[in-house]
């Protein structure tokens, strides 16, 4: 055990997974790296920040997050260079927005310098689980939950933060068809939408569920009110391509506020690609694919980078996309990753070069 | 360890912690009974039932449940009367809400009989939790939370479902006033507002917060679309009294559909109450509050039985409201009561005599 400059403890595992991992076969999000951060709040403040072997954890069957889904999460990835260096991707962004989202969930905030001083020292204990080369990162799960023992729907008085670390290679694993929601809906004026609260998930299974027995992967969300307008996919912020100019709805309170979304409309920007942020109807999406003017649509995401939408669902009918040469998905996402994996210049300060220890 | 005929394996605790209770002074939800139900789902079946004594769960960080707020619950209540016989109230109706709720949230649904088989043994087993006389009750949360590992958003093939059970006398412990929501929303049209998502609760700490600072101690939820009309109270439906007429809003995809709240209407029906299931105008209750023809709000739910609403807020001004000799929030309280602790004739067969084992 040994102290870094900000007190989080770290205790080194004695047997690493690593060898038992098939890389080149990775299913996203169901291997751990070796290590995880760890940080009780209790009595007002967070204590004792610490790293330690990836394992279980023990809670009160009536700890608050069973009960009233008091948790919030972000999602983040680190890179590996040529030269081994470890980046993060505008880690402060993710940070700023976990607190965001806490806050909203009524979850006290984590203190940014300790998250990414914890987050680089786990990064540096566990860097052999990143993976060189375009396409494989370390997806970074951090977390908060509530842990109070009590069932009266009251906030809790104490949280356990965590990051655990996963590799990853793609989110999907195959061609991605979406179906315009028409009848269920994921987040309401004034509600959580705009968060990252464990609760916006769940909620989307079922539906989702319904919408895959229709051959559709994903749900684009449409506003509560109307189902006239298109918002997004529950895990990704979605853009649409109609001519040659790219469309993506407004963040609003229903929607996030994706940091890849943002760094989609600046690279858009740069590559001289015209790009709007409005308000988007369905209407005027179906009627762009019936005229053949609808040439992409694709999703951004941490988790799913950017990811082209194959097709789409829309009141019982289905649309399918053409297969571009130049798209505009294929662009971003090289010039993205060609950022992300130091390649190219970094005009915008995206990348953070974790610090070895 | 002993089979019941339903093969629920029961483990009986050593050390019963009842003597270190102070079932006169009890806060809501924070003690609870020495044992507890577990049965685990995978596989595609729910197995091994098990009532064990009350403790801790293991899971691992990855767990959907931390992540995706996958989880459901509900909330029951046992009552003992003179002859020390127990009884619950309309159990079937919460075990069908239960599955209902699990259907929303992609949750597999949990056996009624062995629900009520575990139940029931369950309070065999902690039989003196439940304490005699009015008021008195011992408070029942069955619950299911998703377990598999993995952060991929996508429904856990995995389910953990327990019932853990709370000594309680009342929810709220002094008046309660009521806030209207104009900013913030708790469900979206075509959402999950009408299950018991553990994510609706959460998602309503922060605003109630807020109302808390202005000396509300809950938010009475208006709908998303344009907050004019009054729906329920997050852990209570709403009745309002105007004149001498009883109102409350219809149930929807965004209200729960609360077991109390439909015993009320049964029981004013009886009483001669008129009452009135429509949708309600924060408007309406505005004026009826300022010619004095608003007689009272109430709040019902399992938890808060029928619970007075002393004032409210809306759009800044505070109201209070008059303090009644005959109110109906008294009276209803009182027949419900008589038939929960077999006071009474069952007349709707609403009682449900726990079998001795």
């Amino acid at each position: 055990m040994k102290n870094t400059p900000l007190a989080i403890d770290v205790i080194e595992t004695k047997t690493s997974n690593i060898d038992s991992v098939d890389f080149d076969n990775l299913v996203f999000g169901n291997v751990f790296a070796d290590h995880m951060m760890e940080c009780d709040y209790h009595d007002g403040q967070w204590q004792n920040p610490t790293i330690k072997p990836y394992g279980p954890i023990q809670l009160d069957p009536s700890a608050k997050v069973f009960h009233y889904g008091q948790a919030i999460f972000e999602g983040m990835k680190a890179f590996k260079d040529d030269d081994d260096q470890v980046w993060l991707f505008r880690p402060v962004a993710n940070i700023e927005r976990f607190n965001k989202s806490s806050q909203r969930l009524a979850i006290p905030e984590f203190p940014q310098d300790v998250f990414l001083e914890g987050l680089e020292a786990l990064l540096n204990l566990d860097r052999d689980w990143i993976k060189k080369g375009f396409g494989n990162s370390l997806y970074i799960r951090p977390f908060v939950i509530a842990t109070e023992k009590g069932v009266s729907a009251s906030p809790s008085k104490s949280y356990k933060f965590m990051i655990i670390c996963s590799p990853a290679k793609s989110y999907y694993s195959g061609e991605v068809r979406v179906f315009f929601a028409d009848k269920f809906s994921r987040a309401a004026d004034g509600g959580v939408g705009y968060a990252k609260a464990a609760g916006n998930y769940g909620a989307q299974f079922y539906p989702t569920n319904l919408a895959k027995e229709e051959g559709y992967q994903q749900i684009v969300w449409t506003d509560a009110n109307s189902h006239e307008y298109l918002e997004e996919a529950g895990t990704m912020n979605i853009f649409f391509r109609v001519g040659d100019k790219l469309i993506t709805a407004p963040t609003s309170d229903r929607i996030l506020d994706g940091v890849t979304r943002k760094s989609v409309l600046t690279l858009a920007e740069e590559l001289g690609i015209e790009a709007e942020v409005r308000r988007i109807k369905v209407s005027e999406i179906v009627e762009a694919a019936e005229k053949g003017e609808l040439k992409e649509i694709f999703g951004s995401g941490t988790a799913a980078t950017i990811n082209p939408v194959r097709g789409f669902g829309n009141k019982g009918k289905k649309y399918e996309l053409p297969q571009l040469e130049d798209s505009y998905a294929s662009l971003l996402k090289q010039k993205l990753m060609e950022i992300q994996y130091n390649k190219a210049e970094d005009k915008f300060g995206w990348r953070y070069a974790v610090k070895k220890n």
